[in-house]
């Protein structure tokens, strides 16, 4: 039976964790990327239906492509980190259940009615989201994730002609404390939550 | 600096976490619901709008009015967990941003467009519903998400007259073993993600 993961783990992943404004030049290995990616899929989603995709922006060429359509304060820290991550959904998940669900064959028609899919799509590549940034902290990286963008125009500079569509944008690196701001107030339990 | 987390609890918390179908008779106490809270609520939200509401139905008069509405496959599975978590969402969390965000006076505004604020609503919620399941794991408590129920009629049952809507429910607790499926396949590297 799984025990409480030690105090030191639960800081690094939840209490002490901070979205990072400012990087430290120190690089992400490909390697690492890959193992990132070897935690995340393991998530749970619906139907195991896995809609996101993500980008690496890793190059130079690939954050030319990316920068001018960021809002203004996101562009240095996207230049300055090792790894922006585009979180993308394929809206045209429900193709791929025969093979990720291939226990109930009809899944695929679970999924036709479009708004039903849509928000299945939004949901479930968010929740991959999340898992990306907590395999994140898991692997000993920061997190800065952003919604600060142009969607329309990421879409089409690296998404035209398919079924996929940005989500929100993620650094990852090694964080310098400089530039983070103090923790902002959480709702306590009985603002946010009941026990019915 | 952060360091990796060891073997055993990337298992817990990735590898070897499996969605529970089948709950063991063990109780969870109120003091873990509200250590799972607080470790929760300290995962990011853009500009930290913290928009998940959640409802942790424990009691058997909770259950009675939470079940007629889930997917006859689901019930069952309700009934016997300790815990069930209706993730819920805020749609009017912009009126809390001079608590939450309190540095930039003006947040509240950039949500004044109906879409972009439902879109936010939806998207950071749902992180939030991701970053419970990973903190039941963290505290060595198992998670059954589940999207299969009537979200009109669970909205008129838990939100009528609120801002709230449900988006999906997860239960918690000690999962037995059986009526775990095999684990279904998940995409390589090179079918979900790209270096670029």
């Amino acid at each position: 039976m799984a025990e409480k993961l030690n105090d030191a783990a639960l800081d690094q992943l939840f209490r002490e964790a901070r979205t990072i404004n400012v990087w430290k030049d120190k690089p992400v290995a490909e390697a690492q990327v890959r193992a990132l990616y070897d935690l995340l899929k393991f998530g749970p989603t619906s139907a195991n239906c896995c809609p996101a995709r993500f980008r690496f922006i890793m190059s130079d060429k690939a954050k030319d492509r990316l920068v001018p359509h960021l809002m203004e304060g996101n562009q240095k820290k996207v230049r300055q980190a090792p790894v922006t991550v585009m979180i993308a959904t394929d809206y045209a998940f429900a193709q791929h259940l025969p093979k990720l669900f291939p226990h109930a064959p009809d899944a695929k028609n679970w999924f036709s009615d479009r708004d039903v899919a849509d928000e299945t799509a939004f949901r479930n590549g968010t929740l991959q989201g999340a898992y990306l940034m907590l395999a994140a902290r898991s692997l000993g990286l920061d997190c800065g994730p952003m919604s600060g963008f142009d969607a329309d125009a990421v879409n089409r500079e690296f998404f035209a002609g398919t079924t996929y569509k940005v989500n929100f944008l993620c650094s990852i690196g090694y964080g310098s404390d400089e530039g983070i701001f103090p923790r902002s107030p959480r709702f306590d339990f009985e603002e946010a939550a009941a026990i019915l």
